[in-house]
């Protein structure tokens, strides 16, 4: 057999449960797919390469899968930290949406953040924002995998002047449908239980369920908003949607911070999946997530960076270190959420919670080729005792070599294949110089007018 | 003025309060010591350079200060993970040290260590380990400013077969005096309360103070420890110390995750300082420290990766990331932590805790020219609306271009200067490869025999 594509001498971490680790292996690909893997020498194995990839004892993972962001956020990042919540949302986050998201601006956010994730090795990930067309379309041009959600809120939003249009709006850009062959799938991302009336939400549901479509939607993240549900009604966070009936296998929901006992055991039952991401969580000092529950519960759990405005970044190697220490120390058990339980939440699990098990998520023959390529010659990743432990605890983005995607090398050699990254950074610029003059120097100078 | 090395289009900042960021700045170094810096161009400041490095508008910072490790077990990164703390002592860490610590592994892991160390960013430690004279010589050949302290237990160790002598061999130690011309400093490590009498640790004081040395020492880790030295005598592990009279400003007191309210104010009255490593408190869930308390008691406190055994890596950036994310999160309150002190802490914190601050730890004119370039055109470190956010939130080890100590280049445009890393990671090699077939294959490989 000859691949298109054949990486060898490699430690393959498949995350396939019936392969594990495959020492000195190698991946075969064509057409996009995972064509052939197995340990020792591919050539042994009676296969052959056009494109031959020498790993050089590097580590080979399957693509990173971001569960949850605000991509075009990235324009925020690191403008206002380490604020009270509220003085942080109506200070800076809410008037520099208001003010500086538009079309363009999305779209040159949308540019940087896919360079960042796929630099960082990111292959997937699941975006809720405004102008989610201009989102997808991005995501699609750049090659990476994704849900593209358009928000929901029933304020107006960019985009969405007339909230009473927020679901039908939304339903348009389902109707539009998904991009780059399927690559790109449409979604909803209905922003949370206090900022989107029941009707609301359940008409977002049924829109989303009359085109098979995904619904997003953050619950349970901090304190205040289960005190706030619990005295409207009664429930908590999780319970309320569950009565709202919009809870099932097309529903994830992101945060769950404050999720009990009942509302884990409300979410297992009704197939639902969860969206972790643990230093959002930290850095607003939301609290932290029952994570060992939502895995002992079965519930399929994808982990992910949140925007960069609450993180600051789209590292998803960083958000596997956090996420491994956090529940230890939180659990007071050095045991739980080991190296193999967070890689498998950053790659299957976030494909399961995405609906995308069946195609990605770890490498298996037949499955389509996202996969990352780490360096091996680096000295914070010798010696090798256990290549998952390096992934998890030693790992960091700055080690990614090769990415592909659906059997396209989108990195090689560290640098982005076929894109001019400076001219991707200097679209993007402007628009930060403007937020900067307007929030930053006390001055109002972006204006309705700027919109597109 | 015409300066030896002259770091231009910088944001500087310089961890100096009454200096603070200086935005398109410039740093000039000379015999060592940064003799200039400023705002806008150099020249308009009428500094020139010999040698001249464009930072393209990247970040420059005083060299980080990892304020505790344990060098050597680099060769344990990732040898265990995820297990309860005694399991994972008595099936792997001991064993390791018992069989494969000797004066040729330490000599290799060192060399090992200090190369990631400086490609990402670290230009000083404080060391506490066994073969301590292994561990400055190698210290002081890479280029690196350090403490070294040599360990001292009420068990044999490696090296110090007999323990009755422990003091004795430290003293030995502090006699053979510093290395590099005062860039290696030499010092005791007492390990802790538990594994160390009390005669032990007023002995190895003692021995400290007649050299002027510092006395580490490993301290109120866990809730266990604590409950064992209260039970033996009443009082609290950081009370115990105080009671033996050796809390002073050359102590620095390691961990003090379970220090309470009485506890922080005996070490603030007695000046001992604080050296903080939450990642490894996290990883082996230990618990997590007051830090907010250390900071508002004025105790010099400094941050720690601890060793690479449970953490697993010698990654500042990292460890800032988690720490100012972990007391926001565990004090619940996003302001406490701020980007600003935990830069502090991993910089001018750390060179006071160290008794440095005079030399290094900002970047002021006069002092030793330690300092790190960070890339500055790499997506997720755009936009810059706050240089110090960005270090602390969004950049990695990975974006380490320059590193100097005292002026001498140590790594450039990401790669060591005058160093063989192949051979340095060559070198370590043999020694991970027994341990490996040793403890991760059921032998007992290993013997005496091998020791040095």
């Amino acid at each position: 057999m000859i691949a298109e594509t054949l990486i060898e001498n490699a430690a393959v971490v498949t995350v396939d449960p019936r392969t594990g680790v495959l020492e000195n292996g190698f991946v075969a690909v064509s057409e996009g797919v995972i064509t052939a893997l197995g340990s020792g020498a591919a050539a042994a194995a009676g296969v052959a390469g056009r494109l031959r990839l020498d790993a050089e004892g590097g580590i080979v993972i399957p693509g990173l899968v971001n569960c949850h962001t605000h991509l075009p956020m990235v324009l925020f990042r690191g403008l206002a930290d380490d604020m009270a919540l509220q003085d942080w949302l109506s200070g800076f986050i809410f008037p520099a949406e208001q003010r500086h998201i538009n079309r363009s601006s999305v779209r040159a956010a949308t540019r940087l953040a896919c360079a960042e994730m796929l630099l960082s090795g990111t292959t997937t990930c699941c975006d809720g924002y405004f102008f989610e067309d201009e989102v997808a379309d991005v995501l699609a041009d750049c090659g990476l995998r994704a849900v593209a959600g358009q928000g929901v809120i029933d304020f107006p939003a960019p985009g969405v002047p007339d909230a009473r249009r927020n679901v039908a709006h939304g339903a348009d850009f389902l109707d539009r449908g998904e991009r780059a062959g399927g690559r790109v799938q449409p979604s909803l991302f209905c922003h949370a239980p206090y900022t989107c009336a029941s009707r609301t939400i359940r008409a977002a549901k049924a829109a989303a369920d009359r085109r098979g479509a995904w619904l997003q939607i953050h619950v349970a993240e901090t304190r205040g908003e289960k005190a706030q549900v619990r005295e409207a009604g009664g429930l908590s966070p999780v319970a309320y949607l569950d009565r709202l009936g919009v809870l099932d296998g097309r529903t994830l929901l992101v945060h769950c911070v404050w999720a009990d006992e009942r509302d884990v055991a409300i979410i297992a039952a009704s197939g639902a999946a969860v969206a972790h991401c643990p230093q959002s969580n930290m850095k607003l000092a939301s609290g932290v997530a029952p994570l060992p529950d939502f895995l002992s519960a079965g519930i399929p759990t994808g982990l992910g960076t949140d925007g960069c405005a609450s993180n600051n970044d789209l590292d998803m190697f960083a958000e596997m270190d956090t996420a491994a220490k956090l529940h230890k120390v939180f659990r007071k058990d050095p045991t739980v959420a080991d190296a193999a339980a967070i890689l498998r939440m950053a790659t299957l699990g976030g494909a399961e919670a995405l609906g995308m098990a069946e195609r990605v998520g770890s490498l298996t023959v037949g499955k389509a080729a996202d996969l990352v390529v780490l360096h091996a010659r680096r000295p914070h990743l010798v010696p090798v005792y256990d290549p998952v432990s390096l992934v998890v605890y030693s790992a960091g983005a700055g080690d990614v070599r090769h990415v592909m995607v659906g059997g396209e090398l989108r990195v090689r050699e560290g640098r982005l294949v076929d894109v001019d990254l400076e001219g991707v950074m200097a679209e993007a610029a402007p628009f930060a110089d403007r937020i900067r003059r307007d929030l930053l120097s006390g001055g109002k100078e972006a204006s309705a007018a700027e919109r597109d």
